[in-house]
């Protein structure tokens, strides 16, 4: 019976998994890949049998179900099996599923923190995400498309706002947060693609959002807070 | 005129450092680095000339103007200064004044994610920070004793709550928690010495955490929120 690592893969530029991740990569057996998982990524297996699960360009993506099939299956017949994802595994990541799946069959796990997108972000503007007597908190969101997940009624109240998968569900955060009294020059970011070579970022404003997005192919994710003014400006 | 690098050590063990840290680490003439920066950590930069800023066991850390100061002079004589600072840099790291002092002389200045302490929390203890249907969101806030910083009852609103440098301040967040109408079940997971050879885990409720922490050394991570129930209770 072998063992199962869910690795945290970053924001998508190679380096920037862990060095431990890195090192327990490069010696699975089987990979079981997100679609943010690039090339480069996945050179740091060359010997591993890879197995890609993820939802890219409109393909469908394999069922949640079907993973954690797959993960147990992988680990009673390989040593070692990886479950790369995208970002950090425990959040958004549906890693909660995994790990019962594969506890409930008995195999042992362990998870390796990645670096989630927000602090890529937040690097590759220079942007801290709290900044001393201006912003004390940051909150994480999704808006994801999924029923049981939250629509923008159900906003966590932060200093920092960061929605993951930003997109069009962007524009109702915005116009949600202006009902709130949120002022309407409050900073905005958009990054595109974050950490790798296409990257694109955008700074707006709350009101700005509420006009729209420009067109985008990438996951975006949308920073909203005190916390990103233009330093330059104080 | 040199570089400077802000780059996030990770929570304590040295391999979950990034791979690109790691990296600029090596190349480094100078390290400016925290007291969470342990031993081998430093052994990434046998080279560097090492400069502890940071605040350990009652020693007075350097004042942050110093760090500042200390930042641009290495610069102007040293080709690549790196500051390696404790978990990510751009979370409560007081980033954002630094990289002003180095903008305002001129210098030129990049930063590294690293590895929050509630992302390595969260794998540790196999706890995702969100949970399909049970946790969307999740806040992340301190309690630094400084009179800017918040009080508890300027909490922020998630569904999952993570207060850093918790100790008995934790009290008081789950005092008001209560007073707001969380359950007094609601599951509370408290790490002390994320990552480290002596990390500890404690399990407890909210009601229980009212009555007092037993005794820590270590900085202290205090995760609340449904997403942390015991997963064979499901």
């Amino acid at each position: 019976m072998g063992k199962v690592v869910l690795i945290g893969a970053g924001p998508g530029a190679a380096d920037l998994i862990t060095v431990r991740g890195a090192r327990i990569l490069a010696q699975a057996d089987v990979v079981l890949y997100d679609a943010l998982a690039g090339q480069e990524l996945l050179d740091l297996c060359p010997n591993a049998i890879k197995v890609p699960v993820g939802k890219r360009h409109g393909q469908r993506s394999t069922a949640q179900a079907a993973i954690n099939r797959l993960l147990v299956e992988y680990a009673q017949s390989h040593a070692l099996v990886v479950r790369l994802k995208g970002g950090d595994p425990m959040l958004f990541g549906r890693a909660d599923e995994e790990l019962a799946a594969l506890e409930r069959a008995g195999i042992d796990v362990a998870v390796v923190p990645g670096i989630t997108t927000a602090f890529a972000a937040a690097a590759a503007t220079l942007q801290p995400l709290t900044k001393r007597g201006i912003a004390r908190s940051v909150a994480f969101f999704t808006s994801s498309s999924a029923p049981e997940l939250p629509d923008t009624t159900q906003l966590p109240d932060s200093d920092t706002l960061i929605q993951y998968m930003g997109g069009q569900k962007a524009l109702q955060t915005a116009e949600l947060l202006l009902a709130q009294g949120r002022p309407p020059e409050l900073p905005v970011i958009i990054v595109e693609n974050c950490s790798l070579p296409d990257q694109r970022i955008e700074r707006l404003t709350l009101a700005g959002l509420t006009q729209g997005l420009s067109d985008r192919s990438g996951p975006v994710l949308v920073m909203i807070g005190a916390a990103f003014a233009d330093r330059t400006a104080n």
